[in-house]
């Protein structure tokens, strides 16, 4: 992907890991203590969501505030709600009922280091915890911002969103999806809650609708190209490791863009895709810098 | 336990009835439609929610709604909201990591007329729906007021309420519980869930503070009252049908009040919340003939 004037000025991994320390700051705060009988829960939701991760959502939530000067400390809210939100799906996506992967982000999954019951329950405590954060008073001093903020959360994350996407996955295991089917998909099980990180900083801007409208097609774009790049190193990390083209995705029958398209032209539409979320930016100026310096970091990363 | 001058004009199980159809309705315009190809989440959802139950908390927001003279079409939607958030706990309860219980309501319980994967799934989509409903403006024309169903919902069904609840008991099963632990226990499993459903009213209804209190007291005391009657038809259904002394929950190595204090005593304590309960509604005068008669209706209900 070509870069612009901008772009080239930008430090990224050291944004990201000022704001990665940020959100984990306000996570350790926000998440409950571990008192009382049923400390194990609070436990296994901290387990399921510190120290892990690229925190590219709460990248998203505290670049796109940025936009509007939004206070800091409220946007780390929101994306600390945003990183639980994820944190909950990825504890119930790894259960043996559902991909029944052991392992997550280095260490054994939420279900491995505790058990299946708790770790059902620390998902269904995230997700609790993320929407309740959103309503609360320090998130944003105008109540109204606050309900769109847990609406838009709602929308994203439910049947028509972030579940609906996983109940599609597991329904299409060894089955042959087409291109538009696998885009659906993916729009849904990682698009709608990575377009709605880029979202709320607008929605904490009190943005005009036009410019919210901007960060959700930056969002919606970002999200499908990061989701081929993702695509892309599982095929690609298996080849170089251990000789094989084909990588878990495969193995398990799961349909992306690179079953698809194959490689090369998975390839370029992500490039593409990339190009496109950047250029829903241009109005924003220099400002979203980071933000454009991301399009570019989504498809070029290897890991 | 005695009634009074209202609770005698009451036509409790008639006004239930309306009720139940009343949230019936509203659950489903509010669930989400089985279009597409993530239909079947949607199918589960509306499966694990319709059609069953007493609608104790649907009719505790209703009736504390109608205290303030709150729409009804408003009242039912957060009405919905909470036996959305009940339905989800019932259909993760019931999952074999957790409970492991085959029926409920009369059928097969979720995970097992359908599949765990989707009845995990079908959990979280329905909790999420449950928060985007109260966030959103059809709920009430004040967004505060719409913030704190949502924060308080937050509250009460979390890891400090209800998820923290089903923690301890998952942690407590084969252990011996004294009666203050067993009180928490289930103050958080089920009794924060009906408090905030008698509080719901209140928050709908912009009432002053004290009178949030009061209904939040009168549902703490229902709720412990409810949970301790549930107990004893556990143990006295079983001792009827089969002639054993203990059910399911002895059986399961379940502390409950009844294992604590016995059956007389854990009967009179029920009593005792029933009649604290109602007194809380003192001050609300005839209007609160409904939730006064439900006070002596939990703790004298035969199923």
């Amino acid at each position: 992907m070509s870069t612009d004037g901008y772009t080239s000025l930008v430090d990224l991994p050291n944004e990201m890991a000022r704001v990665a320390m940020i959100v984990e700051q306000a996570l350790e705060v926000l998440l409950p203590d571990t008192d009382g009988a049923e400390g194990r829960l609070a436990e296994a939701m901290r387990y399921a969501t510190l120290g892990g991760g690229k925190r590219l959502r709460a990248f998203l939530v505290m670049e796109s505030a940025s936009l509007f000067a939004v206070s800091e400390t409220c946007a780390a809210r929101v994306a600390a709600s945003v990183e639980m939100l994820h944190a909950y799906s990825l504890a119930h996506d790894d259960l043996p009922a559902m991909d029944n992967d052991d392992m997550r982000r280095g260490k054994p999954s939420t279900h491995r280091a505790f058990d299946e019951a708790t770790a059902i329950l620390a998902g269904d405590a995230l997700q609790c915890r993320a929407f309740e954060i959103l309503a609360e008073h320090d998130t944003h001093s105008d109540s109204l911002a606050r309900c769109e903020l847990v609406a838009a959360l709602g929308a994203a994350a439910g049947a028509k969103g972030m579940a609906g996407g996983q109940m599609i996955d597991m329904l299409a295991e060894g089955q042959v999806l087409d291109g538009p089917a696998v885009t659906r998909l993916q729009a849904l099980k990682t698009g709608r809650l990575i377009q709605y990180s880029a979202e709320a900083g607008a929605i904490l801007g009190r943005a005009p609708s036009h410019q919210r409208h901007l960060l959700a097609a930056y969002g919606r774009d970002l999200g499908a190209a990061f989701q081929i790049a993702d695509d892309l190193l599982d095929v690609e990390g298996e080849t170089a490791e251990i000789g094989k083209t084909v990588g878990k995705d495969a193995a398990a029958g799961k349909a992306t863009m690179v079953s698809v398209l194959g490689v090369e032209r998975a390839r370029a539409h992500a490039d593409m895709l990339a190009q496109q979320a950047a250029s829903h930016l241009d109005g924003f100026g220099p400002r979203a810098a980071n933000l454009r310096a991301l399009a570019a970091f989504v498809v070029a990363r290897r890991n």
